[in-house]
């Protein structure tokens, strides 16, 4: 028998519905990329999200299902984008800036792009690309008349406030299923070509919701929340959805990411929550250190993610700004969000440097998130803080396979998502990511971490950098090998780092040799190429 | 095109199996009916909730659709009722002990009930009804094989506890769509058959996600929450569901609800936030002013709706307890919350008593719940909090009919839900409740709120009751006619009360004739009888 509820999809634009008539004058503030300060609030920018919709599907020939791209700042203008776009049944793929040019051009022509909005900012780089891209009908140029480049040599330009003024504030939303694919992301794996990801208007709004509830970003109207992490990338950590469900204003940086822009943003905006990747709050702390007189007064919290965040910046802000942190993980199959380090109401009754041991982690999972640590046979280990396996999830915000039916190996047959990480699940709840599963080192039936051995490695004198991969052993199937960039003038040597790691990691994890480098190869992203590495010692034989 | 993401469906059981997977350690103190305090914890709800099922399954015959009722207190076991059967995909139908005996054999008949699942202190009025309810198989007496009755004519009366013993604890929910029915819950209205809402998985979890959010009761791990509302009675607010899915421990008050239990609940169980009916805080008050020394130290958010609250308790908990007050609204049909007081960012920046002012009214809706106010033609009235209107909602946990198809008139063709409420909002979208549409005095096509006029004559010397109702009139369709009983010994005239409400109402709401009677009629929920006392004014004619 079914329930007799309404039939109420959970449409994205239903969100913007909502904060345009219950929060319409809360405020949207962005630094525009021409310069200046731009402010509006969400009934402005419902109304242009709506015009856009009418004007897009009028002159751009955008219908339900059409597929269009954005290179875009977080600023209003990519909101009204995303709502407007989405609510005409529209799919918004997010380009990423710092894509290489080759994987741009794959999955814009892999994604079928029918249009391209960018900001002003890369107008050179699609100028040059847009030979690759055959199939691209045109760009929208995100500016009004006043700022369109003088002469571009882009296909069928079209100024966004030129398309804004055509359409109708009027327009009326479809109705469709709330399924329905509205965004598009693609991860820029380590190996193979970027894999899309394609995010529906249920998976959307119940992520955000998932997001706003109180053991995870707590938002509420008296928040001003101020996503750094770009919209561009793993969807703005949700807040582009969970803050207008929620009510809160809205502080969109723009292009400027430095320390002092953002102190700029976080004051004259009155920021009380902020999310971003722990190389942006370095930034920002290296600032506010070289001028002692600034505080954070209304910054309640911090949302840092995306990798795992040093214990001298969570404790920067603690300690010497009174902004609390929340150590997030995720990844762009869940929407992002995964898990948050909150603090649960058990952990609370730890020791204040208990807590912080658990607060190091990257967190609990909320309602709607579904995880567990296994084995390589799949079956389920305990969360006792010290057994780690291959990290599962599950939930309506989670991947069921990628775009176009590519990388379905990631997905089991119970639907659990393999995150690629490995990670350990502690009593309390809190989620620790050890290792990639491709860089574990699996020695006899046990697991080493590569990340581990590093760490501990780095912590010895005249160690620059260092690397642990596994090769082949013909009794333990795998052994570690730990490669090191020695530091200029430095001649340590394989027994003085060897020396330096007793005591610090197991007995057998200790590596069975050391092989020093000039150089260990990087990925696009910055992290070690363990491939690489792999690759380069594959003719290694441990003695 | 369809988005690529998880099928999850919203089943009230996945709520709990988060919280006995993350928040399993988790406390749920209830007092019994048998008279102890009892413990449990989100792991032991849910091995208990799997074993009813099972049991439920085998010995009850209870499957997908079958329909129980309950009529039990809060308190552990009604909770396992709840998530166990509902998990099993069968549906359960709360019975109100308050409801007449009559009402209580129609709304189990109508709803074929298979079994009755009640609390000791049920068993006498079962035992004297169960004769008008030949199609329910037998009784699961809530308690253990020690307290059950020593003998009872009650049909096949079966132990819970030896149910729960006979079950496994590690069944495995069935999966099935998310739209199913899980709930019933008649509406006693003031004139015909009670009407039956059926709740679906899908909406319960909906509902439960929107009132865990910031601006609803923003409830999270760290929160102790005690629904004195009852399961039995609207859903208990959502926080049977809003509760577990955010962590919350849980406080069930069992069948005491005097001050002195409820103090004793609240600093047993240190409940942070709470939620009842006026009646029960004016009780709770009336207790702690009689114990001058008890304090609430633990409780800081008071959820207080069903009928408006009085503002002298609304400022006794803010003002000498320190424990804020959220106004609250809902209806049977709305699972139950509409809309709450919980002060908004821009209300925030108003001085303490303007917003004061805004506190008292029924507060705003959250994501979730669409909500509009017309005139009788449908147009949409203005938010200026002066303009009142009828009140309408629409959200996913709106009911869109009535069980077995009736009382469909409440719903209109574009899906709104007519709440049969006049209400007014206000500029800072906050809704306050002026009137029920069918009280409200309809004068030469303006409306005119009963509420406010009996408001201001009960300020008058010597008036003890007063009761505002239309009667027809030629040339206005309706004019007010105000009914009055007399405080004992009171000689108070039709002048000295006319003359006491210039200045408070309109000039044209003035009555134009006020009647003495001896007494009033009452509902059987101690509200005014209207539809009486309109019966016994009929032949009356303004002079």
């Amino acid at each position: 028998m079914r329930g007799l509820m309404q039939d109420f999809p959970l449409l994205v634009h239903r969100v913007l519905d909502h904060a345009a008539r219950w929060h319409g004058e809360t405020q949207i503030l962005s630094r525009s990329v021409e310069g200046p300060f731009h402010r509006t609030d969400y009934a402005g920018v419902s109304r242009r999200a709506r015009a856009l919709a009418s004007a897009a599907g009028r002159r751009l020939g955008l219908r339900m299902g059409s597929v269009i791209a954005t290179m875009a700042w977080n600023s209003w203008r990519h909101l009204e984008i995303w709502y407007g776009l989405m609510g005409l049944g529209a799919i918004v793929h997010t380009l990423n800036p710092r894509l290489f040019t080759e994987q741009l051009a794959y999955i814009v022509n892999h994604a079928d792009d029918q249009w391209i909005f960018i900001d002003l900012s890369f107008v050179p780089l699609f100028e040059a690309l847009q030979e690759k891209l055959p199939r691209v009908k045109g760009f929208v140029i995100m500016t009004d008349e006043a700022h369109m480049p003088a002469s571009t040599s882009l296909r069928n330009p079209v100024c966004y406030e030129s398309l804004i003024a055509e359409g109708d504030e009027g327009f009326t939303w479809p109705e469709f299923d709330e399924n329905t694919a509205c965004g598009l992301c693609y991860t820029s794996g380590t190996t193979g070509n970027p894999k899309g990801v394609l995010y529906s208007h249920r998976s959307n709004v119940l992520h955000g919701l998932m997001c706003a509830l109180g053991d995870a970003m707590a938002l509420s109207s008296r928040d001003v929340a101020m996503p750094v992490v770009p919209m561009f990338h793993a969807n703005a950590w949700s807040i582009a959805f969970s803050a207008p469900l929620s009510g809160a204003a809205l502080v969109m940086p723009g292009p400027k990411l430095d320390g002092k822009s953002l102190y700029e943003m976080l004051e004259v905006g009155r920021v009380s929550i902020t999310a971003a990747v722990p190389t942006v709050w370095l930034m920002l702390l290296q600032y506010l250190e070289q001028n002692p007189a600034l505080r954070l007064p209304h910054l309640e919290r911090v949302v840092i993610g995306g990798s795992a965040c040093p214990e001298s910046i969570m404790r920067a802000f603690v300690e010497n700004y009174e902004s609390d942190v929340i150590h997030a993980w995720g990844m762009t199959e869940m929407s992002p969000i995964g898990s948050l380090g909150v603090q649960s109401g058990r952990a609370a009754q730890l020791p204040p440097e208990a807590w912080w041991r658990l607060k190091l982690k990257q967190g609990r999972p909320p309602f709607m998130v579904d995880m567990k640590i296994t084995d390589d046979e799949g079956n389920t280990l305990p969360h006792d803080g010290k057994t780690f396996g291959r990290l599962k999830v599950k939930g309506p915000g989670v991947a069921k396979s990628y775009y176009k039916g590519e990388g379905l190996s990631a997905f089991d047959a119970e639907g659990w998502f393999d995150t690629g990480d490995v990670a350990t699940i502690d009593e309390y709840g809190y989620m620790h990511i050890t290792d990639r599963s491709k860089d574990v080192i699996k020695s006899g039936g046990e697991w080493i971490s590569s990340i581990a051995l590093e760490n501990a490695a780095l912590g010895c004198a005249g160690v620059a950098e260092a690397a642990a991969i596994g090769l082949p052993h013909p009794k333990w199937d795998e052994r570690p090998l730990l490669v090191i960039v020695r530091k200029e003038g430095s001649a340590v040597t394989r027994e003085e780092i060897l020396t330096h790691l007793e005591g610090k990691v197991a007995k057998w994890w200790m590596p069975d040799d050391v092989a020093f480098v000039a150089e260990i190869p990087h990925t696009a992203t910055g992290k070690i190429s363990k491939m690489e590495l792999r690759e380069r010692f594959k003719d290694y034989r441990f003695s």
